[in-house]
């Protein structure tokens, strides 16, 4: 049947004189749709000019639940109802004044155990990449002539030609390195003139950037990794789009983004730009004026970035359905969603419950870049802090912002007072309890917004200090999340030397670099590579490290020691922030050490004796395992 | 018949050859009780040498509903139930082996309206002294025969003299400064050798410290304050007591303190000491290991302060028993709990309910010494947060140590960075939703344990940040609190100079003081007099200031506005901690203003219009009344 649909279609066209033509049919969004999907009532946006200026009739084989027009008659928005349909084309048809415009509506078949999907979790570790800077695997595309700014590898802002298929030809990079999922940052379209490869600024919501690939390239992303048992997080942006989005330039409805007519906006370059305060706590504040709410939630992140207004109910579902689309078309095992705690509340909540309604096992991260734990906790599903204002974002996880404002600080500071060195790092997971679901919080010791953990702002290569912190956030509960080039020492400093800074190309990846720390790391690189390797490694095959519960121990000396723990298994983690060595008595320890005699410190593959006291170099760390002792003994 | 049964009990005493003698019943504890108790059950503790070392018998006017002996014979817990019994004497002998005591027991008649006493709450100012250091009364109790520790004011951290009646003689001062409550620190008899002055190491829980004055005079106190509208709030230690208590002697069972036999100890002056790590977050840390809670909890906290076990019921209820005892007694309208955050977590919450169950309007605040939101509101009533650990305190009011620590700094910064400066302050007040009754809630500039407010630590003396804290404090929500001496620039700093310096004579309390700042302070101590006494005499009588609700604005310029407000009132408190002056634009408050078009600052008198903007000078407050427009209008 769906063959002599498409047969009469062209029949159709012919048969009229002033039948619609491919290029007048501007945009159906989203493009097709799957065949059994939980949001079965799919809203499909018909951008077409004119189309609802007048009265018209259509044809639909799919059922149509509702038709909702805007203020712009260039837009429809109709409901097809997909409920037990199946499989397949269905003919649409439009007959608008004397126009017919004729067409047909894809339902494609879901992919096995498509909605059971699992998300990534606290088994894996995540290797965060800014495309346009990790490794160029396509020169072609490098600039191409439908998006306005070209390479240019000179400029720390500009587009450097990194891509999905650099991506994919260091998969094996990163699976050896042990990391098991990769969220890159977006891919979308970013019609920037300038500063679009960070790609926050879309300008096509259904469109990988040409200079990354295409849509097809991203899928393929997906199915490599999922070869190599890896995981694919898509960096979503539910807040704001580009100022080149497409649809800027005739928005549906006035109410899609959020404008301001206030003088704040009158020496701006786009018409009703306010600028975002930033006091996102005007979210949770009980006592928060109403203008503060407005500007720090709907003033635009930055002049380029119109803020979306999720409470508009339209915009709300294109964005879901957008979402669910990416999910179900490129396969991927989570998202992690931009400025999270920035998006009207209310819409944002809806949002994330259609996302995991529609895959209830999935994983979505918000980024919530707030300082205390009260107020990142708030935004974790079904917090019992939220729960004080009546609201669950339904937000299965969040990122653990004060551990990194801790990392930042603690590896250089001595334990002189009450709360420094790594007095502040144990500070930060007293508060755990805050948390609904502590295993599902990222841990980081930076991302693609911050110093460089090797930077000159922060500890300047130093590799000690390095390895204290990732044994740390490679340890410690929750979801590790490691920052491209991190691995081989990269430096940068945002504070100094501005965002291009922190997101300088992975050497290796372009043609002719000097140096490939993929293949050939210099002896500084590879100390870093060594390190990060033998440990996400061990993490990747040690459970208790994914989900055993966290006893920790008040430091003494600037020396931490927690253990990770569960009825089977057992790891002592030693983190001795001191620049001197110290000797541990032992004795304070039995809760974690639980009996055991002996471990193996996976740093060093060195046995430790756990009968007395152990002696840790200064500024150095250790991974103990306690498992599998009598087998052990039996070797030695 | 209460006569014919005292008669019957000298008979008694003739009768027999081997009677007891006063002398030999040590100590009856609580001494007397009262009738109509909603703690009926009163547990009295008879300390007499070898009581119950034999079989005996009791004969008992009152029921008696159940008999505890503990493992120290010297101790004889009886229970007696009260209810319905009138208040009047009641017989009680016990004859054990060859000894008869004969002895009354009283229960007196309860002042009317006890039961339903109104607590402290936010219509008070809490004026705090440190009774040694305030006013010496009485030059005839300086040093008493039955105490170590005799005056000498030459030693920072020795006796000075102050006293009960010293406080009372300037209760008028108080009164006119506009203070509604007194908090003494404890007023207990301490018998330390040395630094008993602070008298938190207590060693008789039934007496006032006989350099203080008597119990007698603690109740005139009382007496002297209701005369005047005003409240005393008791501080109560409950967490430990002196070195030298009675009972450190000869203790009713080794549980009743908190002893350690490990290694900890053995260099320390006190068998079974171990100081507290002070970690007291280890009582909410789902991390914690077991170690670290026994040390911070049950670790002393200095040596000469053995640490009480809350968890063992005979304690607890002695300490339930005495705090009533003391408010049935003394007419308390509130306590002050020292270390609240380090007692063991059930007994204290027992502990607070009690005293709660038994006056319902009550009201207790908590030192709860934190520096998170989260982790001060886990104390209060009805916390939310707590209750993810299924826990209550029961305890109404705590302590806002993060606005405390905000004020040590905001008032030397700029506000150059994304949080100093007024952002410091306002983002304290963005986490008042995890308060459950963020009304009672007491805010301070400092107390007996913090660097002064106009101490070189802090703003030493500078006039004008004076005001700006003290503009906050008296205007936000919450009970304002003052220590002693900051109303007249009272100097010190306790990290340079230890506790004594901020605990300084305040001048004029002692005979042949050279200055007198409660009757002619000088120029200097005027100025910050002057400004205290305008503005607490001004909340006294603005409910608003106590209720209302609070709406707040982002600082910019390092100017904070905010309002407090409600149905029928509304004041704008405007602190530019800028040193420059700003012209602020009004527009932006316009919620806060509600159509107003002008107010009184009450701080200056001055007329304020607020239809366009408003020039604040550099480092100045304004208090803008915005009520009785009408009625101004009419006068002008």
């Amino acid at each position: 049947m769906n063959k002599v649909v498409q047969i009469l279609s062209v029949l159709f066209i012919i048969a009229f004189a002033k039948a619609s033509l491919a290029q007048d049919i501007q945009r159906i969004e989203p493009p097709f749709w799957w065949a059994g999907m939980e949001h079965s009532q799919v809203e499909v946006m018909f951008y077409i000019e004119n189309i609802a200026s007048y009265s018209g009739e259509i044809e639909s084989e799919l059922p149509i639940a509702k038709i909702r027009k805007t203020e712009n008659p260039n837009y429809l928005f109709i409901t097809f109802d997909t409920v037990e349909k199946k499989a397949g084309s269905y003919s649409i048809n439009f007959n608008v004044y004397d126009t017919y415009y004729v067409m047909d509506y894809e339902l494609k078949e879901r992919s096995i155990n498509s909605r059971n999907r699992k998300g990534f979790d606290s088994s894996d570790a995540i290797y965060l990449v800014m495309p346009d800077r990790f490794a160029n695997g396509d020169p072609s595309n490098d600039s191409t002539d439908d998006t306005v700014e070209k390479v240019n590898r000179d400029f720390k802002g500009g587009r450097h030609g990194g891509d999905i298929q650099g991506i994919i030809d260091h998969l094996d990079y990163i699976d050896n390195l042990g990391a098991t999922a990769l969220w890159s940052t977006p891919l979308l379209e970013d019609n920037d003139e300038k500063y679009s490869y960070h790609t926050y600024a879309q300008s096509d919501l259904y469109k990988i950037d040409p200079r990354y690939g295409s849509n097809e390239d991203y899928k393929r992303l997906g199915d490599e990794l999922h070869k190599r048992d890896m995981k694919l997080i898509m960096d979503y942006v539910t807040n704001h789009w580009g100022a080149t989005h497409w649809m800027m330039q005739d928005l549906p409805t006035q109410t899609w983004i959020h404008q301001f007519d206030d003088n704040r906006g009158k020496d701006f370059p786009v018409a009703g730009y306010a600028n975002s305060t930033y006091r996102q706590t005007t979210q949770m504040d009980p006592n928060a004026s109403q203008i503060d709410e407005t500007y720090a939630e709907k003033g635009w992140f930055v002049s380029s970035m119109p803020d979306l207004n999720q409470g508009e109910p339209l915009l709300l579902n294109y964005l879901i359905q957008n979402t669910i689309w990416w999910i179900e078309y490129a396969g991927l095992d989570g998202l992690r969603v931009d400025t999270y705690s920035y998006n009207d509340k209310k819409g944002i909540a809806a949002w994330t419950k259609a996302v995991m309604d529609e895959y209830p096992n999935f994983n979505i991260v918000g980024e919530t870049w707030l300082h205390d734990q009260s107020q990142i906790a708030y935004w974790q599903k079904d917090s019992k802090i939220a729960a004080i204002q009546d609201y669950n974002t339904y937000l299965p996880s969040v990122m653990d912002f004060t551990l990194h404002d801790a990392i930042m600080k603690a590896f250089d500071e001595d334990q002189q007072n009450w709360d420094q060195g790594m007095i502040k790092v144990y500070d930060n997971f007293v508060n755990d309890f805050l948390y609904p679901d502590i295993n599902n919080i990222l841990v980081f010791a930076g991302n693609h917004d911050t110093n460089r953990i090797n930077g000159d702002g922060l500890y300047n290569g130093d590799l000690k200090k390095y390895k204290l912190a990732m044994t740390l956030v490679l340890t410690t509960r929750g979801i590790p999340q490691l920052y491209y080039g991190d691995e081989i020492g990269m430096a940068g400093n945002r504070d100094t030397d501005g965002d291009g800074d922190i997101r300088r190309d992975f050497p290796g990846g372009w043609n002719g670099d000097e140096i490939n720390a993929f293949k050939k790391p210099t002896d500084y690189q590879k100390g870093f590579q060594d390190f990060t390797k033998r440990l996400l490694n061990y993490r990747k095959n040690k459970p208790v490290l994914h989900t055993g519960k966290l006893l920790q121990y008040v430091p003494e000396n600037n020396c931490y020691v927690y253990f990770r723990y569960n009825d089977e298994s057992r790891v002592m983690i030693i983190i001795n922030n001191n620049p001197e060595a110290i000797t541990l008595n032992l004795n304070r320890f039995k809760e974690g050490i639980d009996g055991k005699e002996n471990g193996i410190d996976v740093l060093t593959n060195q046995k430790i004796n756990l009968s007395d006291s152990v002696k840790v170099p200064g500024k150095t760390s250790m991974v103990i395992d306690l498992d599998n002792q009598k087998r052990k003994e039996r070797f030695f």
